[in-house]
C-alpha cells in the first residue's frame, strides 16, 4: 500500500506525524512517502503545489493530509480545491458523532458553485452553479451505500433553484434503486433541524457549498471543528484530512490536538479495507481522551506527542 | 398610514389578526385592508397571487404578512419570492435575540442564486449566481446603518467564488464610507462561530442563499423559528412576516404562537418611525411571556388569542 503523507503547514506538520505513526504501528510494511505542498512551497516556487506533487499524490493508494495556510495572493487558488478536482475526489465525507447521535455529511465535492465557471461584466459578477446528472447520481450512490440500513436525508433548495430539482430527482432515484430509506428537506430547515435533533439523522447528502456550510454548522454539536476527521474520496483516489486548518496561532508549540488527524487516519484504514483497525483506533482515541490525556483545547495539559503516545499504548 | 394585511394560509390566519390588533390598538386611525394571497386563492384561481393583489400590496405603506402554504404544483413559484422581487424588497432583516446576545442578520434578498436565470442542458442543470455592484452596495449600506456603533460582519465565500469577491469589496467599501467597524468571515466558519459565540456579533450581512441558511442556523440559538420576526425592506415598500411557516399540522386549533407575528408588527412600527412603540410592544411580549402566558409550543396552555390579550393588556 502506498501512502502519500502531506503535512502541509502550521499544525499540519505536528499532527500528521502522529497520525502517520498510528498507521506505521499497524502497517510498518506500507510505503509512506512525504509530499510537500502548501505555503512553504509557495514561498519558494510561487505555487503551493506543482505537477510533480500532483503526480506523487496520484500514485498513492491513499493520501494523509494535514492543513495548508493560504498565501497572501489574490489570485491564489486553494490547494485543496485543486486536489479535489484533479483527482476527482467527488465525495467529501464528514462524520459527526456525539452522545446519542452519529451523522455523516456527504458533500458533492466537484461541481455546484465550485464549477470554476465565472465571469465579470461591468458592475456585476456571475458564478455558474452546475449540477450534472452523473455528478448527482454518483454522490447519491455513495451516500446510499453509507446509509444502508439507515436513513438518507437529501438536502436541497429545490423550492427555489431548478438545478437542485435535478439533484433531488437523481438522489431520490438512486436511493430507491439502492433500497435505502430517504427523506428530503430544504437545506435551511435541515441546518436548523440537524442542530435541534441530530439523533434523527444518519446520512445527509447535499451539493457542494451547502455541504460546506452544513458540515461547519454541525460541528457545533461536538464543540467545533477541532476533533472532526474527513475523507475526500473518488473512484481512483482517496484523501484524508482533519477538518481543522493550519492554526498558525498555535503552530510550533507542540500543543495541537492530533485527534482529528488520527481519526482521519482511521477513516483511511477503513477505506482501504481495514474497518476493524479503524474501529480499534477510534476506540483507543476515546480511551485516551476518557483517561484525561487531552491537549489544552480540551482543557488538558498533554502535548500533541503525548496524546499520540497514549493512543498508541492503548493499541498495543 | 395604509397597512395591507395578508394572513395567507394555516396559522397565518390566526396569528396575523392578533398582530393586527396590536397595531390597531396603537393606531386605530390607520387604514388596514386585507389582501388575499396563498393556497386558498390558488385553489380558486390557479394562482396564489394575481396582479390585483400585487397592486394592493404596492399601494400599502407597509405590509403585515402571515404565511402561505405551498400548493402541490411543480411549476409553482413562491409567492414570497414574487413579492420580494416585484416590490424590490432587497433587505431581508432577521433579528435574533437571546440572553447575552443580539444579532441581526441582513440578507440580500433579490439576486445571488435567486436570480431566476437557469437553464437545462442534456444531463445537467445550471443556475446563475448574479452579484451586482449596485445590489451589493445597497444591502451593505442598509446593514451599515443598522450596525452604527457596532460591528458589521461580512459573510462570503470569496475564497472560492469570484462573485463574492465583488460582494466583499462593495461591502467593505460601504462599511468604510459609513464609518462602521467591519470584519469578514467565510460563511461556513461564520455559521459555526455565530453558534459558538453569538455575543461577538452584531450585524451580519451576506448574500441571498447564505443568509437563508445562516438565519435558520442562528434560530437554533433561540430554540427554533417559532419566535422570530422578519422584515423585507426596499426603498419604496416594506413587508413584515414571522419567519415560521403556515404550520398546517396545528392550524385551526387556536394554539399557534402569535409572538413572531406580533414582533413583526413591532418591526413594522419601528420602520414607519415609531421605534418607541416598537420597544413597548417587545417589552409587553416579554412581560406576558415572563408571566407565564405562553402557547403550548413554549410549554404553556394559553391560546393564540389569550397571548394577544396578555400583550395588549400590558400595553394599556
Ligand atoms: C478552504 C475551502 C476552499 C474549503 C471549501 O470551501 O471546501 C473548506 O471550507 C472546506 O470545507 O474544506
Ligand atoms: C420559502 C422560501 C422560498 C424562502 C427563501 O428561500 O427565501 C424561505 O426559506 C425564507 O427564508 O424566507
Amino acid at each position: 500500500m502506498k501512502i502519500a503523507v502531506v503535512p502541509g503547514d502550521g499544525i499540519g506538520r505536528e499532527v500528521v506525524p502522529v497520525a502517520e505513526s498510528v498507521l506505521r504501528h499497524l502497517h510498518p510494511d506500507w510505503d509512506y512517502y512525504p509530499v510537500e505542498v502548501g505555503f512553504g512551497r509557495w514561498e519558494r516556487c510561487g505555487a503551493a503545489i506543482g505537477s510533480g506533487e500532483m503526480d506523487a499524490l496520484r500514485e498513492a493508494d491513499a493520501i494523509l493530509f494535514g492543513a495548508v495556510t493560504t498565501p497572501p495572493d489574490p489570485d491564489y487558488r486553494s490547494v485543496l480545491l485543486q486536489i479535489r478536482k484533479d483527482l476527482d475526489l467527488y465525495a467529501n465525507v464528514r462524520p459527526v458523532r456525539g452522545p446519542g447521535f452519529s451523522v455523516t455529511i456527504v458533500r458533492e465535492n466537484t461541481e455546484g458553485l465550485y464549477s470554476g465557471i465565472e465571469w465579470a461584466l461591468p458592475g456585476s459578477a456571475c458564478t455558474l452553479r452546475v449540477v450534472t446528472d452523473g455528478g448527482s447520481r454518483r454522490i447519491a450512490r455513495y451516500a446510499a451505500a453509507l446509509a444502508e440500513n439507515g436513513l438518507m436525508t437529501i438536502g436541497t433548495k429545490a423550492n427555489v433553484i431548478k438545478s437542485d430539482v435535478l439533484f433531488r430527482r437523481c438522489a431520490i432515484e438512486e436511493a430507491e434503486s439502492a433500497g435505502v430509506r430517504w427523506e428530503e428537506k430544504y437545506i435551511d430547515a435541515l441546518c436548523l433541524d440537524l442542530l435541534m435533533h441530530p439523533s434523527r439523522y444518519n446520512v445527509v447528502v447535499t451539493t457542494n457549498i451547502f455541504g460546506d456550510i452544513i458540515s461547519d454548522a454541525a460541528a457545533y454539536l461536538v464543540g467545533g471543528l477541532g476533533l472532526l476527521p474527513s475523507a475526500n474520496v473518488g473512484d481512483s483516489h482517496a484523501f484524508f484530512e482533519p477538518v481543522h486548518g493550519s492554526a498558525p496561532d498555535i503552530a510550533g508549540r507542540g500543543i495541537a490536538n492530533p485527534v482529528a488527524a488520527i481519526r482521519s487516519a482511521a477513516m483511511l484504514l477503513a477505506h482501504v479495507g481495514h474497518a476493524d483497525e479503524a474501529a480499534a483506533v477510534d476506540a483507543a482515541v476515546d480511551a485516551a481522551c476518557a483517561a484525561g490525556v487531552r491537549t489544552p483545547d480540551l482543557g488538558g495539559a498533554a502535548s500533541t506527542v503525548q496524546v499520540g503516545e497514549a493512543v498508541l499504548s492503548r493499541m498495543r
